[in-house]
C-alpha cells in the first residue's frame, strides 16, 4: 500500500554511522549521571564556541525579541507569509559572510541564493535540479555517510564512487576521476556531474589547487557540473588555506565560459557557527535555470523567518563574526591537537588534515583481517567496550578496510580526555590480544592483506 | 545539461494564482503612498490576530530569548543538532492542541506526529511515502491551486480530480469519487488515495458527515488511504462544527480496522496561529511505517530549534491559546460577514461557508461567456481595472468557469472597504456595459451557457 521509497530500506539510513547515533542515544555518557556511558564522537558538531555566541546575544537581545534598530516590532512582518525569496537583508549578509571567509577574493551576488533548510536540503534541491532518475554524480571516497540519502532516496539518481587511495593521501587525481566516469558508463549511467565537500568531510582536508584544477579539466571535457558543498569552509584552522571551487575557476579565467554556469555551491550555518538546529543551508549558483528551479523547491523546506531575522543582525555585526570566526579556528586548531596527542599515544595513525570538526584516523592494525567485515567487528568492539562512537569508514564508502573518523569538537575539554583514555586503553588490550593470539592467525591477517593489496578493487565491498 | 523538472514548467506554479501574487508584488497598495496599488485578496494570511500573539511576546520575553523556566538558557541546546524527531516537548504541546481544536473528541499520540518545515512539505512527503511515481490520489475540485507543485512536481504522483459540482454546493458525493475513481483506471494509473482539505480551501467550508463517510466508505472499498489536510481545523467559526477525518472514522468503529492505518492528518501553524513565516508544519500518522519513512524524510525541512521552543512555550499557555482561537474564530466571523456584505451590495453570489480565510463567489453573470477563457479575461480586468488580486477558480481546477476566491483576513478593516467599494464599482461598470452591449452577443452568451450545460464536462478545459 506504500510507496517503494516507504516500505524498502532504500533510505541510505541503514549504515553503522546512523547505527552508532543509535547506540549513543540509548547509554549517553555523563561525567556525573552515567560515567560509563557511550561518549559522542560520530557526530560533527562544533560546541567549542558557544560562548561568543551567547555573549552576543546577551549584548544584542533586539535581534531575539524581533525589534528592528528603530525600536519598532518585527514580529507581525515575520510571523506573515515569506515568500521562497527569502529575506532580502539575511541574504545580503550572508553573501557577504561567505565573500569573507574566501577573503574576499570571489563575490556573490544575493539573487543567486537560494534559502534552504539545512545543506541536506540544498543538496538534494541541487540532485532534483540537474539529474533524472537513474542519471549519475560522481563523488569522491570516502564521502559523507549522509550522501546515499541526501542525494539519491527521493531523487532517483545514481552515486558512482571515484576511488581514492590512502597511497595518494585520497586526493583526487585525474586517473581517478576518468575511471569513475569510464565505470558509470559500462553501468549505462549517464553522468551529469562531480560532487566534492570541500573542506572534506570526513577528511578534514582542503582540496589543492591541483585537485580543483583536475575537476574543472575534467568538468570542461566531460561537459558536467561541479557541486561544491563548502559547509566546512568557515573551519579552515590551518594551512593550506582554503581555496573554493569559485576561486579556483576564476583564476583559470573561465567565468565567461559554460563551466561558471555548470558551478554550485552548497553552504550552512550548521558547522561555522555551530548552529545546526536552527536549520540553515544554501544553494549559491550562477545558472539562472537552476537558482528559479531551487528557489521554487526551496518551498519543502524554508528557514523560519524567525531565524532569519536573529542570524541577518548576527551577520551584519562584522567585528563581531570576524572576532568568533578566529577565535573559532584557533581553538578548533588546538582540540584537533589534543585528540592527536591522544591517538599517537593510542598508537594510531592519522591523515594529516587542516579543518573540520574531526580526524580521519587508520586503525587497520587493529583488524583480524584487512577485509569490511572486521571493520565492522572492531567498530562494533570500540563501541561496546570503548564505549566511544566513532564512524567506520565503510559508512563512508572508503574502499580501504580500517578507516575511522573521529569527531572532535562535540565535547567539552574533559571529556575528550576520558575519550583519549578509553581509546588508548582499548588500543593496547586488543594489541595485548593479539600478541597473544596464535601465529598461524597473525600470518594469515598479513597474507590476507597481502594478496587484497594485489587483488583489483571490489566495487561491492562486504560493508 | 538540467534535469527535467527543472528545465520544464512542469513546476505546477504557472497558474493564475502565483501570477496573481507576482502583479501584486509590483504595485502593492499602500493607503499612503501607493493608493491606487493593488489590494492582495489572493492569499489566505490570517492578519486579524496579531495583537493577541504580540500581546502574549511581550508578557513572555523568556520564550523569545531562549530561556527555560528555571532561568538557565535552552541556547546552547538548541543550537545544536535537533535530530529530525523533532522537540519531545513541543510535539506534546501540538497534540495536545490538535485534540482541543477538536474539542477533545480525538487524541493524538506525539509519537505518531512528524514535524516539517510546513504544511507545503507535510503534503509533499506523504506522496512520497504512499505513491510511487505515476501512482495517483484524488482531489475533489475545485481544489488548493498549489497542489499541483506540492504533490505532483518532485514525486512524480498523479492528481485526478473529483468533479464536484456546484448544484451540490461543491459537496463530495458517491458518485463522483466513483466516477474519478473509474477515470482514473481508464487512464492506467493505479489509486493510492483521495486528499482532501478539511476545511475546504477554496471553499471555506467543513466537509459534512456525509461526505466524511463517502470517503470513509470509498476508502474501505477501494483500500485506499485518505490524506486530510486540516491545516484551517482553527478557523471554523460558524456551526456546523468541525469533524475530523479521525472522529469521522472513529464514530463507525473503525479505529481496529486496516483503514485506521490509512488514514493521514497533515495539520501546520500557518493558518490557525497566522504564523506561516515560522514554517511549522507536521503530519499525524497511525502507519508506523509511514510515520518512520516521514521521519526520515523530514531532514530535508526540519523546523528551526529557536521556533520550536517559543511556540512550545505558547502552545503551554492553554488560558492564552484558549482565549486566543475563541477571540480569532470571532474576528474571522465578523469579517466574514463584512466581505459578505460588500458582495452582496456589488451583486455577487457566493457559497454558505463556515471556515478558513476566504469565501468562493460566483462571478460567472459577469463573463462574456461561458468559457475559462472569458474567466481569465475577467480575471484580467479585476487586477487591471479593478486593481484587486483575487484567485480565478481555473487555479483550483474549478469545473465551472466564473467561480473566484476570495480572501478576507489579511489586510485592515479600512482595506477590505477600500476594495469591496472597488469591487462594486468595478461590477456595476461591467454590467453598464454588458446591458449597452449588443443583444445578439447577449443572446449568444446565453445560448452558449445553456449548450455548455447540456455538454459533459471537458476534463482538459481551456484555461
Amino acid at each position: 500500500m506504500l510507496s517503494k521509497k516507504a516500505s524498502s530500506l532504500c533510505h541510505g539510513e541503514d549504515s553503522s554511522y546512523f547505527h552508532g547515533w543509535q547506540k549513543y542515544d540509548s547509554d549517553r555518557y555523563d561525567k556525573l549521571t552515567n560515567p560509563k556511558g557511550i561518549i559522542q564522537m560520530g557526530l560533527a558538531e562544533n560546541q567549542l564556541s558557544f560562548d561568543l555566541l551567547e555573549s552576543w546575544l546577551a549584548s544584542n537581545p533586539d535581534a531575539l525579541v524581533m525589534k528592528r534598530p528603530n525600536g519598532e516590532s518585527a514580529f507581525t512582518d515575520l510571523a506573515l507569509f515569506q515568500d521562497y525569496h527569502g529575506s532580502a537583508d539575511f541574504k545580503n549578509k550572508l553573501v557577504n559572510f561567505m565573500a569573507r571567509i574566501r577573503e574576499n577574493k570571489v563575490n556573490f551576488k544575493p539573487d543567486n541564493l537560494v534559502l534552504t533548510a539545512g545543506s541536506t536540503s540544498a543538496n538534494e534541491i541541487l540532485m532534483f535540479c540537474l539529474a533524472d532518475p537513474g542519471e549519475a554524480f560522481l563523488l569522491p571516497t570516502p564521502y559523507y555517510a549522509g550522501f546515499d540519502r541526501d542525494l539519491k532516496w527521493r531523487t532517483g539518481a545514481e552515486i558512482v564512487p571515484i576511488h581514492c587511495s590512502s597511497s595518494d593521501g585520497f586526493k583526487i587525481t585525474m586517473c581517478a576521476l576518468e575511471e569513475a566516469y569510464q565505470r558509470a558508463k559500462k553501468l549505462n549511467l549517464k553522468v551529469k556531474g562531480v560532487l566534492v565537500t570541500n573542506p572534506s568531510n570526513p577528511l578534514g582536508t582542503t582540496l589543492t589547487r591541483d585537485e580543483l584544477n583536475h575537476l574543472i579539466t575534467f568538468s570542461v571535457a566531460k561537459n558536467v557540473h561541479i557541486v561544491s558543498d563548502e559547509i566546512y569552509s568557515g573551519t579552515v584552522f590551518d594551512s593550506p588555506s582554503f581555496v573554493s571551487i569559485t576561486e579556483a575557476v576564476m583564476d583559470r579565467n573561465l567565468e565567461r565560459t559554460d563551466l561558471w554556469s555548470r558551478i554550485h555551491i552548497v553552504y550552512s550555518l550548521s558547522k561555522d557557527l555551530g548552529l545546526p538546529g536552527f536549520r540553515v543551508g544554501m544553494i549559491y549558483s550562477n545558472n539562472k535555470t537552476v537558482v528559479s528551479a531551487a528557489t521554487k523547491m526551496s518551498s519543502f523546506g524554508l528557514v523560519s523567518s524567525q531565524t532569519q531575522f536573529l542570524l541577518a543582525n548576527m551577520l551584519s555585526d562584522m567585528k563581531f563574526t570576524d572576532k568568533y570566526m578566529k577565535e573559532n579556528k584557533e581553538r578548533l586548531k588546538k582540540r584537533k591537537e589534543t585528540l592527536v596527542s591522544g591517538i599517537k599515544l593510542a598508537g594510531i595513525n592519522y591523515l594529516e588534515s587542516n579543518a573540520g570538526l574531526f580526524c580521519w584516523v587508520d586503525m587497520s592494525h587493529l583488524l583480524v583481517s584487512n577485509t569490511f567485515d572486521a571493520e565492522k567487528e572492531l567498530w562494533e568492539q570500540i563501541i561496546e567496550e570503548a564505549k566511544l562512537n566513532i564512524s567506520p569508514g565503510s559508512s563512508f564508502h572508503c574502499t580501504e578496510p580500517g578507516w575511522f573518523r573521529i569527531c572532535f569538537a562535540n565535547m567539552c575539554a574533559e571529556t575528550i580526555q576520558v575519550a583519549l583514555k578509553r581509546l588508548k586503553d582499548f588500543s593496547q588490550s586488543i594489541n595485548s590480544k593479539k600478541k597473544a593470539g596464535s601465529c598461524s592467525r597473525q600470518r594469515r591477517f598479513l597474507l590476507g592483506k597481502w594478496v587484497s593489496m594485489l587483488l583489483p578493487y571490489d566495487p561491492e565491498p562486504d560493508r
